[in-house]
């Protein structure tokens, strides 16, 4: 089996993995799939769950795609080669309860015809309510994870994250961040692509685990103020994914299948004009949505 | 009384104009003005109106901003220069009612310390439900304002709308269209600069009497499944204006004041994944979303 191949084959099964994590987790709604075949090379498998006790609307995506680069992808990466092979995992799910985060992960494999490859990917947690002591657990797990591999990937990673995941028109981060990182190879990990290939099957098991523990307050009655600071906090959600977001970006302007990109989006979100936080939690999140914060 | 002096006097005036007329036509609702000012020089007045009996949500803003271009518009225009001047008047106005449309304008005056100037601007409407009738007579009324000015001009605006205001990943027209032109200056269009002022002012009082004519169906009594489909179309315009709308982008990537700019997104929007059209007037809507129609 080639490289390719191998990672083509661990990322199916790591869909498939946290497809059944999540399903055990929630209890009632099952992924419906969807298969697609791009016209230029490959396809994928779109797996969408709604209508859940625990998600309202979540995705888990896996694509493997080939051909030649559009020149516009081609020359924003420096690329001197325009064959290609990507392959992915992606995942957004958004909570009904406004007391459990939103959460995002996405784990990628690149390569040029030339030879050239590169790892990609992130875990990032945006609750609706930031609380310090989750927020806190999440980090130790991603860290840890990190920590298996190399001793400066979670700093490193963890501040990525936070300069990544940043609404920079509000000068806020988008929740509470968590890891991020991109063009990983051999040279700049000091591990081998096997080694590389590991760390990142290790990221995309940490999700199931990571995400079952911020799910506590499922259960917890909804006061019906949260709900509308919920959408609102969608809504910020939204602004990222439309306007910075690089793998929407990247699928919008390949014409890459849109109904799995967007899939990221929120069942709803709301808009009010230069809206205030009306109570301590709403202000409490507010100051927590910054950069540079040691959540360990 | 210089040039951009009287720009800005009469796009004041038409402000205090459209406000009044919105006033009179929502019958329940006033707007407030919040007054800001721009660090770099100039500033505005944003004026909101809320939960009306027929606006639920919506925005008439008017700035006059100046000082030097940041690098990135600067670049972004091939200019040489980087004082400037830039003044407006932008709406966006989302009903209670879906079978009442959003409408948007936006007409604007930039001039550079060289003495290079331009007008800009356009008007659209987008029906949650398209009706031929209703776009027939939106289109008439834009036609008669530009006739008066330039035989070309509609039908060159017009068209200029159509590809303006599309939603490429998804190969659709936010709505109808209406029109859109910008970089008008006298070798451009066979007018004056002083006409084309009067092109401007001509445009933006069309506005009123042309939403006016929109709202016939304001009281119609509100089936829930077209609430539903009203919240997607909003969907659809908050892509539109988050990943291609110039204005938008212009607006953040110069950290203008965000909500002011971001007033043109709606209460809500929702998304649904793969959603498709469950009725005739679903359907229908979608099939007219397309460029090149001949309204009139």
């Amino acid at each position: 089996m080639s490289f390719n191949q191998s990672v083509q084959k661990s990322l199916e099964l790591l869909q498939d993995e946290i497809c059944l994590g999540l399903e055990n987790l929630d209890g009632r709604s099952k992924f419906r799939e969807d298969k697609w075949v791009r016209e230029g090379g490959g396809g994928g498998r779109t797996r969408i769950i709604e209508n859940g006790d625990l998600i309202e609307k979540g995705g888990v995506n896996f694509s493997a795609v080939h051909g030649k680069l559009p020149d516009v992808v081609k020359n924003s990466l420096g690329a001197t080669e325009n064959e290609f092979f990507a392959c992915g995992v992606s995942i957004v799910l958004h909570p009904n309860s406004p007391y459990v985060p939103i959460i995002h992960m996405n784990v990628r494999y690149f390569e040029l015809g030339d030879g050239t490859y590169w790892f990609g990917g992130g875990i990032d947690l945006t609750p609706h309510f930031v609380d310090r002591s989750l927020a806190s657990k999440f980090h130790k797990r991603l860290k840890h994870t990190c920590d298996q591999f190399q001793p400066d990937f979670y700093p490193k990673f963890k501040e990525w994250a936070d300069d990544y995941f940043f609404n920079k028109h509000r000068m806020e981060t988008r929740g509470v961040g968590g890891i991020f990182y991109d063009k990983l190879d051999e040279e700049k990990s000091n591990l081998s692509k096997d080694e590389l290939l590991d760390f990142t099957l290790a990221v995309g098991q940490t999700f199931v685990p990571a995400y079952t523990e911020q799910t506590e307050n499922r259960a917890d009655p909804i006061v019906e103020q949260d709900r509308e600071w919920q959408r609102l906090r969608r809504g910020r959600y939204v602004e990222f994914n439309l306007v910075y977001d690089r793998g929407t970006k990247f699928g919008l302007e390949t014409s890459g299948r849109i109904e799995s990109i967007l899939m990221s989006l929120p069942r709803d979100a709301s808009w009010i004009y230069d809206y205030q936080p009306r109570n301590s939690r709403e202000r409490n999140t507010m100051e927590l949505l910054k950069k540079g914060i040691d959540w360990i």
